[in-house]
């Protein structure tokens, strides 16, 4: 009988953590960090701007604070990235400085930079690069961001 | 061995409820009650009964009573919810009553409508209007929501 | 007192399956199988070019291998799969057929067919037809599969 019981005891805390790390997992699918993937494919100073605008109104509308922004560029969003592009913009500049400091990420497409004959140093330095600008869309939407896009 | 016996039996109780929580949330991930948020942007009334017309061919697809759309108007978009452009448009506003009557809710983003000087007496009373029309497709998928966008 | 240890049994073998369950819906939750839907709505060879690039520089991304990709036509979209159209042009033909022989899906939609009085015999023999091509992309998300929007 004892033996039985042991069993038993045993059984019941085996099941323990397993059920306490599933609670876990029902908890943070509902917290409230959000995090965004947006991916930007618009052409020009202007829609650019929009695309910028867009992220400042997410935040606000979401909290920076509670916010895990990542920008990607690719196709002809990559303009918004290239240095000679945002010092010729004051509105620009100062958007993706403000935007940078509050922790948002810019990332370039290194498939769109090297048909362009784009170089790292062409780059503004707030921009990181990713092998694949819709690679990196596809793996933070797999990492449960959600997903904005803008451009054609 | 009495208290020993209520320990496991407590320990096998405190469980079930833990478990039956789990269960369930793994049934609604599944269920098929599609809740889908359709982000417009798109300019002119050509674009905007295209944009309808997906909503509608969605409804068809999935099933209108299995379903929950939100349709979020900003930036260009908005247009789509001016009383004054579907008063002149019959199809607009005929798809547009349809489906509302079926539940479709349609949402201005109210920092398209201050940059527009829109205000909300100029919309058709259909309309709600939400802080942030990126925010809201943000929050949707946070819920859940398949996301669709319909304009560059 | 057999029988209350019984029922103990009983109800740490019922709380198992559950459990096991949860746990390995958890794993699949995490596992590296990227499965993506393309909605595809740009029209024009130029843009139908770039958006099988898109799909080829993901495919290499993630790797084909452990990805599952469809890719929707509809609206404009759907001149990508008209047989009429492939034959003309030596580089889409190329990236179709290799994508395919790749387990890219490649889906018509429907209701842009009987638009555009487009019958199956008029597409590429790859296609497969959809009812609806955003009911397809909705049915694909519920599914778990990432989204990528490429066209206005």
């Amino acid at each position: 009988m004892k033996s039985l019981i042991k069993t038993l005891a045993l059984a019941a805390l085996t099941l323990l953590p397993l059920t306490a790390m599933t609670a876990e997992s029902d908890k943070s699918a509902s917290d409230k960090t959000h995090k965004v993937v947006f991916e930007v494919t618009s052409d020009g100073p202007e829609k650019w701007l929009g695309a910028l605008r867009n992220v400042e109104n997410a935040q606000k509308s979401i909290g920076a604070k509670s916010a895990k922004f990542e920008v990607v560029m690719h196709g002809k969003g990559l303009g918004l990235l290239l240095a000679k592009n945002v010092a010729e913009n004051a509105e620009l500049k100062e958007k993706l400085t403000k935007l940078h400091a509050d922790g948002v990420i810019f990332a370039a497409c290194e498939n769109t930079m090297r048909r362009d004959k784009v170089e790292k140093k062409d780059l503004i330095e707030q921009a990181i690069t990713v092998d694949s600008g819709v690679g990196e869309v596809i793996r933070k939407q797999g990492e449960g961001y959600s997903y904005i896009k803008i451009g054609g």
